[in-house]
């Protein structure tokens, strides 16, 4: 309809001006859409565009495409797990319990965003590792890293802070799976309650023959 | 065409009674499928239909829809996997090594198997979960039981065999899911080094104080 003649005042600019950030505000309502969203629904920039009150053109600003939203908001949920993994272990006392009030604020933050955390941690994110998702990822894990060392009084360098990191990680996100996606209801009528007793598996019970 | 006038000899029966079993032809050629799927590979009824050589009709005569073919797909994953934990076990030794043999057949089984693996512990089994293919997840998940009170020195009904065994099953999922969706490529140059190190961790690191 404009595509020869004279151009009218550009309202996407205008809006974006309006918002302030439009990029933190996109992302907001990003993380929105992702709460409220079933899973297979598919988030799309217009759609996003007219949830915030801006043209398409002004999303496309601030991301070319689809992917480049959805690793900013896989970002900002490895930035908001960053801060649930370090607010668990202000309190928690020693490392060992450090580590513990860690994973289980990891598995609350799994439960509350599900397809945040779907999203994080599914292949599109392994698919696309690069730029600010990389290093929120990696911010993440450093604290997890730096965690373990702390809980077995490993130095930072040694391989076994991998070895152990990865350990964690892996029983928590399994464990994360199993309740987001419902598997564990056919075990329990109280899942979470079952989680807590998986993690507390480890150190609990007796090993075999210390018993009788 | 020929919705009026003289039907044409029932080509799809004879198909059926010339395989013998079409309804196992049709479980083995999903399961082929599977194997070469890409992710995001949608299997039809009509596509498995011409690969096993019979008609559509043959094919609904023993799965009602898609549903029905999946469930049974997972309900063979589940029979195949039961089988890797039993094979595992054969001659691994005391109780402990078992359960530790078993959980590197599960790796395995998950990393040789991605499409089967993610649809017999994604959200569509979660959400099917009945019949046969209930039924075979519970007779694997119960060698995981049987598995875990033996290297525990606990009894069969104790609520800790539970724990454990959740316990167990979240750690190998959440390394299998890793491993099959490329997480810890940028962790490890070979990430299946990295998990078994990690599977190793529990066992084979001092606990925090022990040392010095």
């Amino acid at each position: 309809m404009a595509l020869a003649g004279k151009r009218k005042p550009k309202p996407a600019v205008k809006a974006a001006y309006h918002h302030g950030n439009l990029r933190e505000a996109l992302v907001a309502a990003g993380l929105r859409y992702l709460e409220s969203a079933r899973r297979g629904d598919e988030l799309s920039l217009r759609e996003l565009a007219r949830r915030v009150g801006v043209t398409a053109n002004a999303v496309y600003r601030h991301f070319a495409d689809k992917d480049a939203l959805l690793s900013a908001l896989a970002a900002e949920g490895f930035r908001l797990l960053r801060a649930a993994q370090l607010a668990a272990a202000e309190g928690a006392g020693q490392p060992k319990l450090t580590l513990k009030a860690a994973g289980r604020a990891y598995l609350e933050f799994a439960h509350g965003h599900p397809a945040l955390y779907r999203l994080m941690f599914g292949q599109y994110a392994a698919a696309h590792h690069g730029g600010e998702l990389a290093e929120a990822a990696r911010s993440s894990f450093q604290v997890l890293l730096d965690q373990v060392a702390a809980a077995r009084s490993l130095q930072p360098g040694d391989g076994q802070v991998l070895a152990g990191a990865v350990h964690s990680w892996g029983l928590v996100h399994g464990l994360s799976q199993f309740w987001i996606d419902g598997q564990l209801d056919a075990l329990s009528d109280d899942p979470a309650a079952l989680i807590e007793s998986a993690m507390q598996f480890a150190v609990s019970t007796p090993k075999a023959g210390a018993k009788g």
